[in-house]
């Protein structure tokens, strides 16, 4: 049995009380940008309840051109107007560069990613790099409040460190 | 005041009753791609708790450069095995097309995105399209199992559409 087939029961048994269908626009008109990481519960670090916000989450946290994208359609399509941009404390992308984690791929594979790791050493100088990008992009043209965290994994608590 | 400032207080109920700081690798070793829909609170639907998966998200669940990206990470820096794809019913992804999502933006903006929006007229088709990227990316190394499932907004169910 694999963690797949133990998590499908988990999802029986949430099925047997859960009430919907919910209208497919988030009802809080938010969209999150977060990083992948396993210890953020993006809706209950936010007290989100289904049907309120998109949560858009890659490794880093970071907007590569399939955030703005996704951010795009967000918008665009389904009427969200306000960004919430989360990195986190103790995060994976500090531990390696992308020159070396490409190098090791071309070792494995022969074949060198022709895309960037988005790697990072400096944990908020990333977050407002990452508000940049998404404030600097024309195709999200509906932005009402755009604003960048820390989650620290130590204490599950926000700390704000850019505004767009 | 915002709904961001509704959530950050939301937050600091969160982090007063947290316990922290989990371990960085997921402890389940699994990796889940689904697509940001607001409804689709993956911790709860699969019954996952904080530390135990990567949760990879983005509008429509569709496997994109950077879902590679952040699959491979997880993967070869994070070990972990096993991957879940999650797309669901009602998704807005059904409602548009590139073509007129583009012109759209085009004439906005007066700039063309160079980046395919990824929309899609069928929906199991679309898992077995986004499972084929998956399993055909040399750079995701570690699969022992990647399976791919429709989220069910009405039930809370999960169906099995395709492995690989």
């Amino acid at each position: 049995m694999t963690v797949t087939d133990e998590l499908l029961a988990n999802n029986a048994a949430y099925a047997a009380s859960f009430s919907g269908p919910l209208p497919l626009p988030p009802a809080k008109h938010v969209a999150v940008v977060a990083c992948m990481d396993a210890r953020l519960d993006v809706y209950r670090a936010l007290g989100l309840k289904e049907g309120e916000a998109h949560v858009i989450r890659n490794a880093g946290g970071v907007i590569t051109e399939d955030q703005i994208r996704s951010l795009a359609i967000s918008q665009r399509l389904l009427g969200t107007t306000e960004i919430i941009l989360i990195h986190h404390t103790d995060c994976g992308m500090l531990t390696f560069t992308d020159d070396q984690f490409k190098a090791d791929i071309l070792a494995d594979t022969g074949i060198k990613p022709a895309w960037a790791a988005e790697a990072f050493d400096d944990l908020e100088a990333d977050v407002r790099q990452s508000i940049k990008r998404i404030s600097s992009s024309r195709f999200i043209p509906a932005t009402t409040s755009l604003r960048g965290f820390v989650f620290d994994v130590a204490t599950g608590r926000l700390h704000e460190v850019a505004a767009g």
